[in-house]
């Protein structure tokens, strides 16, 4: 892998309490001149799936190098694995709990190994903290440039996090909205490569069900081809089929929500 | 202008998504070992206004030459210019829809140039996130030293956006309140210099009327000079006339808010 | 003390502000090449006890030699006394308020200095914002490698934040919430030193009185040592009793809040 400095954050801990800053302490005093950036520590407490859409969604925009920590993480402290990653780019390191594994997979060739290696983690291990007291010390030896193989035993088959596929009905798609940005941009799960198999182009007309309401929503380019306020349908900047309002809130506007089932319909 | 390594980021983005964090990563994929400063990404969603109150605010506290992105921008991917600027100490970068112009106004001369060059773009320009695919790899370019005129055209018709002037009216000032700040003080658009011809000293009483409710407030140096959950009138940080509660929230209890328009009379 | 180029910041400013933003911009401008950790800037507002709490919670995961400033200043601006500390390992720099104490008498021996000398200032110091005009110029001529003696006189009755201590009871203590974490655990002021001389194991229950209530709960290691939406007490990661639950929030649960008094009794 190439070498770089850079190693990012993600988890459900909030910005409100010292939690985050202990794990850049860690990093700080295992690796120094290392450079930090948080992905997002606002994932809804307990999300693995959340997480793991978010850091799939973001982490190739980062240097080759790059570390990735994401610690969503219900199962500290019980038998669940703590794991490190070398994908073909990147190092990734979290619980096995399924929340690196998207992002992993898009990574390939990639090999898992649990950290067992005493020398990986905090001298005292607490049971409820482990995005210190192991995470933030595996990643620190990485950028160290420690050996990946020395991080401890090869891991063959890592906990999943399962996405919902879109699944294919006449004219049109059933899914699953997977996130819901904070200007209320509702992602679906309909990869961009989906509507060009459907040859839909700007200034046509998408069918939205939710319930038993349906809504006809025009598919454009970006927000502000509709008035203000009217709703959008559009492809987002991670390539996924969205529902969108130009400066307004689409997700409340159609009362869905991470996990709202809803059917699309082309050309109707 | 003097070099830097230090770039800053203001935005409406908020820090629930990963886009704050993929500019960063787009920024650090573009040029080597920069430092990041967040201004806030907190602006309230489109609000233009307020990002370039708030960058105007902060921006020259900063080194000379750093590099200042902006983006609040409800017109992205369409027709509105991408732009930089090089004024007389920083670089600015972002939409062409008046967030930087307050700031850029205060670092003069200054120069814009449209970002039309597609090595200061990325290779594939999403219609939706110029933050990401525009202005970080910009900002990048200008920090690794590449020459400001190759960024693109000279703009001279930039758009603007129209700060409120206070009003003198018999006795005082028709204002409006353009900021709230998170402790609830409330920063009118009345500054310092403005007092002084008035020659307001501390002691003072001075009458807001808000409605037609009409309150008198002492005007003090700093909050402690009234007592726990008084009202108080000072100069800001910022050096701008702001109402304020010592240990409470002044803009909840005067039922203002940004865009409040409020009458300030001195001595009666 | 060791040299590093670390410093932290923890306020009650929020990061809806430029606010923070100015203290990084004004330790860029005093020290080249310094690294900037938040700990946090959501303490509630003016709870000098709660940022006393979370500075001592967290400033020793630090490399030595890191500058750790801390802001939560009701009395900005009035007489209350700007002070830098050298501890054993560490230096702080914030308001002389209580508010640095605690983590400050973790680092013995100290030395404490009111900040007399202009040098440690901005030019012109504003009455409401000594985050910026003052602690951030410290810190950077701190890192800097200026001399602490030079900082000022020596402080020797510096203001205290009391901390709770519990009160042993027939059979348990009473004891006060001195914290309540984003995930809604309730931080008891029991150290886990407390409960080594009680001789409470993993499988016992911990009685808590919270006004007339009274509630058993299973004392485990972790959290999903019971079962999902049970409550458990437990040692937290700062090594203080705390009660939670398993991937939901013990403080509604239990209705607590920072501040609130409760008897724990054992073995009953």
């Amino acid at each position: 892998l190439a070498k770089t400095r850079i190693v990012t954050l993600l988890s459900d801990f909030g910005l409100h309490d010292p939690y985050v800053a202990e794990m850049k302490a860690v990093l700080l005093s295992t690796a120094n001149d290392v450079s930090i950036v948080d992905i997002t520590h606002d994932i809804p407490k307990f999300s693995v799936r959340t997480g793991a859409f978010v850091l799939a969604s973001s982490f190739s925009y980062f240097p080759p190098g790059t570390v990735h920590v994401a610690v969503v993480d219900p199962g500290v402290g019980s038998g669940r694995r703590a794991v490190a990653v070398r994908g073909s780019r990147y190092f990734f390191v979290g619980p096995d709990n399924g929340l690196l594994m998207p992002a992993v997979r898009m990574d390939r060739p990639f090999q898992i190994r649990e950290i067992t290696n005493a020398r990986f983690t905090r001298p005292t291990v607490s049971s409820t903290f482990h995005g210190r007291d192991v995470f933030a010390v595996t990643a620190g030896m990485l950028l160290k440039g420690e050996s990946f193989r020395s991080v401890g035993t090869v891991v063959l088959d890592p906990a999943e996090a399962a996405f919902p596929q879109p699944r294919a009905v006449e004219g049109g798609f059933d899914c699953e909205v997977v996130h819901v940005d904070g200007f209320g941009n509702a992602v679906t799960s309909i990869h961009e490569s989906r509507l060009r198999e459907s040859e839909i182009k700007p200034g046509a007309i998408v069918g939205v069900s939710v319930g038993r309401a349906r809504i006809r929503i025009p598919f454009e380019r970006t927000y502000s081809d509709v008035g203000k306020g009217r709703l959008v349908a559009l492809i987002g900047s991670h390539d996924f089929l969205e529902f969108s309002m130009n400066q307004g809130n689409a997700a409340r506007k159609l009362r869905i929500k991470p996990g709202s089932m809803i059917r699309i319909s082309f050309g109707t």
